[in-house]
C-alpha cells in the first residue's frame, strides 16, 4: 500500500508526467467534467488559502482594500481598448441566453431561444474594462485619488491546451486595479507590487525569482509596460509567477475617466493592474518537489509537523498519546500547525509514505523505547534525513528546524537556477544551449521581429529584461545590431 | 456638506427607498453596468470579509474543509435531478460559445459562430450537481465518509427583479456539501449547520432568528427537507437568512454515488447542503440601521472606534495627536480596530455625520480642553447618546461599551420581533393583521394548496414551522381541518 501510494513517475523518466501524477496523488486537484476546469481538492485549497492569507495581509499593509466587481462583462466593453480586445476576445466564454426550458421531446432541457440577451456577456478573463467603467463614476477630483483596490476572484480564459494549476480555463486569482493622478505615482505602484510579489515568492514560497520587464511581444494586452517575476523550474523551464502592469492612460481614455487636478484642469487618470493566480501552486510544486512527492515550504504547509506513534498494543498507544499531548500543545503555542496521527487503521509505514507524498516538512516518530530514552526520531522532508533528537525542548527544536528547511529549499532552488544560468554570445551556441534548458543571458537587438524569429526557431522567448545584473551593452546574437544589455531567454510554461 | 451626506430618505417615508439610499450612501455597493449585478465597494466588502472570517472559523471548528469546484456546469447535469432542474433551469446564465471575432464591418467584436460549444454550459446557480458528479469518484467505502466540504464562491441566478444584496443576479456565498453513510448522520449535520448559522446571526450580526423547517412549497429544489433561520426586519417583513438542506439520497441516486458498507453491501450516500450569502448584508442593514445611517454590530464593524480631534490650530492638533497616540495603541492591544481621523480637509461636523452614516459603533471626540480635564466625549452609535468619560482607562471603557452595544442592538431587535409577533385564529383576522406586518402564528392544515391560497390572497407565506415554541394542535384558520401546531406566516424579502 505504501509503495502504491508513492507510485509516482520519476522526474528523470518524464518530468511532465511526474507533475500530473503528483497533483493528483497528493490530493491537490483533479480534472473536472468541464473541459479545462479543475477541482481544487481540500489539501490543495488549504495551501492556496495560506498563500491568499499572506498576500492579502501584504496588500493591506501597502494600503489596498478589497472589493468585488461583476463576473460578467458586456461584450462591447472589450472593444473599447484596441490591444485588450485583440488579446482576450479569442479565448472567452460567452453568455448568450438566460434561461433553459424543457425539451419538447422530454429529453432534458434546452436553451430557450426566447431568452436571448440583447448584448452578449463574457465571463471576465480579467477585469480592467468593467472596473474602469466603474471608476469613471468614482473619480472626479485629485482628492479621489489614488484608488487602491484588489479583488479575489475567479476568471476564465478558454485555453486550448490546459494543465492543472499551470494553465486552466477557469482559475482563481487576485487582481489589483489602481488609479493615480500622475504617471510617477502609477509607476511607483506597479514597481511596489512587483516587490510585494517577489517578497512573497522568495520568503513564503521559497521560490527565487528574477524581477524585470517584459519585451513588447510578451506584454499584457493593453499595458504600456509589463513587469514580472520569473522563476526557474527543476527541469530548467521558466515560469512567469506574477505580473504588474503599468497601463498608462489607456483604460482611462477608453472609458473616459478624468479627474480635475489642483489647477482645476481635467486630466486622464493613470492606471496599474497586477495579479497572481493559482498558477503559483504549479510553481510551488515544480520548484521543490521530488520523486517521493511534494516538498512544501514550511511557511505555506497546512501541516508543518506530523507526529506518528509507533506501538504494538493499546497500552503502548495510550502511553505514547500521553507523552505526545504536551508536545502538541507546546508546538501550537509556538504557532506551529501539528497533527498527531494515531489512526489505528493504517500502519506507520503507510503514514510515513503518505506524509512524504503530501510534503509535510517535519515528521516525528515516537515509540515507547523513545519515551524511555527521552528521544524522538525526526525526519526532515527536504533532505529525507532521519536523526534522533531529545524530547526535552522538541517544540523549539521543530521551530528552528522548520526555519532551516525554509532557508534550505530556497537555497537549493537558487543554486539550481544559478547552475542553469549562463551567458551565450552566438546564435549557434544559443540553439545548442537552449536544448539543455535553463536561463540564457544573451544580447538581443530589441526588436519584436528578432524575438519572434528566435521563438520560431528555438521555442525560446525573452522571459524578461532583468532589473540590475550585467548591464554591459553588446551586439545581438542574431542580427549583430547593437544591444543595450543581455536579456533572459528560456523555454517556458 | 454634513447635511447632504445624511440626506437619506426617512424609514417612515419610504422604507424601501431608505434601504436603497443607505446601501449607496454608506458606500456599501452600487449597481453595475450588468443588469442585476452589483459592485461591492470596499466598505461593504470589509463587512462581508468579517462575516466570512467568523463563518469560516466556525465551519473549520466543526470539521469542514474548503475546496473549489468549477464555475460552469454541463447543461445535462441539471436534468439529472427532477426537482432541481425545475427549480433552477428557468433562471440561469447559459454559455454557448467560447470565442469572439472581429465584426466584418469593423464595428467591434461578435460571437464567432464557429466556436459553438457541443453542450452548453451554465453558470452555477448552486453546485450540488457538479459536486455530486465529483463525489462519485471520491467515495467507494464507508471509510471515505463523511466528506465535509465547503466552498466560497460566486453563483448566478437570473432574477427578474433585483435589489442590492437582497436579490442580485450574481452573488457571493458559501455552500457546504457533505456526504454521509447514514440518514441519521446527514440529519445531524443539517441540524448542526443550522445551529452554526443561528449562532453566527445572533452572536455576531446581533440579528435574532427563529430556527425551523420550511413547508414543501418553500423547500430547496432537490431537498427532502429545508431547515432555515428566519429574521424579522424593522418593517416587519421576514428575511430568510440561511438554509440547511437534508437532501436524502436524491443527488447520490442522480449521480450514482454509492459506498460499500461494513457488511460489504453497496448503499447510496446521504447528503446535506447549506449556504449563506451576501444577502446577510441586507439583513444586517435592515435590522439595525436608522435614519442617520448604518448601525453596525461591533463584532462585524470594520472600524469599531473612531477618534476625532477638535482643534483650532496646528499646535492644538499636534497636542491632541500626542495624547491620542497611547490610546490608539492600547485599543489595538485590546484587539479593537480604531481609526484616528485627523484629516485636515474635513470639519469635525462632516466627520461626525460620515461615521454615523457608516455605522461606526463608538466615536470619541477630543479637544485640548478635554485633555486638560482628563475627559473625552463618547458617542455610541446605537442610541446616538453622548456623554463624557475619563481619559484614564478609556480603552477598556470602549471595550466594555462595544460589548454593551452588541448586546443592546440584539435586544432591541428581539424586542421588536416579539412586539410584532402575535397569534391569530381566524382567516379574517389574519387578512387584517398581515397588513400590519410582523410574524403571525396561525394554524394551518399542512397542505401546499392551503398555503398557496393564503399566498395568493394575502402575499404571506409560511416562513417556517418553528422548532419548539407553542406546539399545541388546533384547526386550520382557512379550512378548519386539523393542524399539528401553529406556524409562522409573514410577508418576506
Amino acid at each position: 500500500m505504501a509503495k502504491e501510494l508513492k507510485d509516482l513517475t520519476k522526474r528523470s523518466d518524464n518530468y511532465s508526467q511526474w507533475y500530473n501524477d503528483l497533483v493528483v496523488k497528493a490530493d491537490l486537484a483533479e480534472q473536472s467534467a468541464v473541459r479545462g476546469c479543475m477541482v481544487i481538492k481540500p489539501y490543495g485549497y488549504a495551501i492556496w488559502e495560506k498563500m491568499q492569507h499572506e498576500l492579502d495581509r501584504m496588500f493591506k499593509e501597502t494600503g489596498h482594500q478589497n472589493a468585488y466587481f461583476p463576473l460578467l462583462i458586456p461584450k462591447s466593453f472589450l472593444s473599447r481598448e484596441a490591444d485588450h480586445v485583440e488579446g482576450f476576445a479569442k479565448e472567452c466564454a460567452v453568455v448568450t441566453h438566460y434561461r433553459l426550458k424543457n425539451a419538447e421531446d422530454g429529453s432534458g432541457v434546452v436553451v430557450d431561444p426566447a431568452a436571448r440577451l440583447e448584448e452578449e456577456l463574457i465571463i471576465r478573463p480579467t477585469s480592467e474594462t468593467i472596473i474602469w467603467n466603474t471608476y469613471r463614476n468614482w473619480i472626479h477630483s485629485y482628492r479621489d485619488l489614488p484608488i487602491l483596490i484588489n479583488q479575489w476572484a475567479n476568471v476564465m480564459r478558454w485555453e486550448m491546451r490546459t494543465r492543472m494549476f499551470l494553465r486552466t480555463a477557469e482559475f482563481l486569482w487576485q487582481e489589483g486595479h489602481t488609479a493615480h493622478a500622475t504617471e510617477e505615482e502609477a509607476w511607483a505602484e506597479a514597481r511596489r507590487m512587483l516587490d510585494v510579489y517577489a517578497d512573497f515568492a522568495e520568503n513564503y514560497m521559497a521560490v527565487p525569482v528574477i524581477k524585470g520587464v517584459k519585451s513588447a511581444n510578451e506584454r499584457f494586452a493593453g499595458a504600456l509596460e509589463t513587469l514580472c517575476i520569473e522563476a526557474m523550474m527543476q527541469d530548467g523551464k521558466a515560469l512567469q509567477a506574477g505580473t504588474s502592469h503599468f497601463l498608462g492612460q489607456n483604460f482611462a481614455k477608453a472609458f473616459d475617466v478624468t479627474y480635475v487636478n489642483k489647477d482645476n484642469q481635467p486630466e486622464y487618470v493613470w492606471a496599474t493592474s497586477w495579479g497572481v493566480s493559482t498558477r503559483l501552486m504549479g510553481a510551488l510544486i515544480m520548484t521543490h518537489s521530488d520523486d517521493n512527492g511534494l516538498v512544501l515550504p514550511p511557511r505555506l504547509a497546512p501541516i508543518q509537523v506530523v507526529i506518528i506513534p509507533i506501538y504494538k498494543n493499546d497500552e503502548q498507544r495510550s502511553q505514547i498519546a500521553e507523552a505526545v499531548d504536551p508536545i502538541v500543545k507546546e508546538l501550537r503555542q509556538l504557532g506551529i500547525s501539528v497533527k498527531f496521527d494515531d489512526a489505528d487503521n493504517k500502519r506507520p509505514g503507510f503514514k510515513f509514505a503518505d506524509y512524504e507524498l503530501k510534503g509535510v516538512p517535519v515528521r516525528l516518530a515516537i515509540g515507547c523505547r523513545d519515551i524511555e530514552n527521552g528521544t524522538v526520531e525526526v525526519m526532515r522532508r527536504d533532505t529525507l534525513e532521519k536523526h534522533q533528537a531529545p524530547l526535552q525542548g522538541i517544540a523549539q527544536y521543530c521551530k528552528d528546524l522548520l526555519e532551516d528547511i525554509q532557508a534550505n529549499i530556497f537555497k537549493k532552488a537558487l543554486d539550481h537556477r544559478e547552475e542553469l544560468t549562463r551567458k551565450v554570445d552566438t546564435y549557434e551556441e544559443f540553439k545548442q544551449e537552449i536544448e539543455k534548458g535553463g536561463f540564457i543571458l544573451a544580447h538581443w537587438d530589441g526588436t519584436p521581429e528578432t524575438e519572434e524569429r528566435i521563438k520560431e526557431e528555438t521555442k525560446a522567448t525573452i522571459r524578461c529584461i532583468p532589473f540590475g545584473g550585467d548591464e554591459t551593452p553588446g551586439v545581438c546574437m542574431v542580427t549583430g545590431r547593437p544591444s543595450a544589455r543581455r536579456v533572459i531567454f528560456a523555454r517556458n510554461y
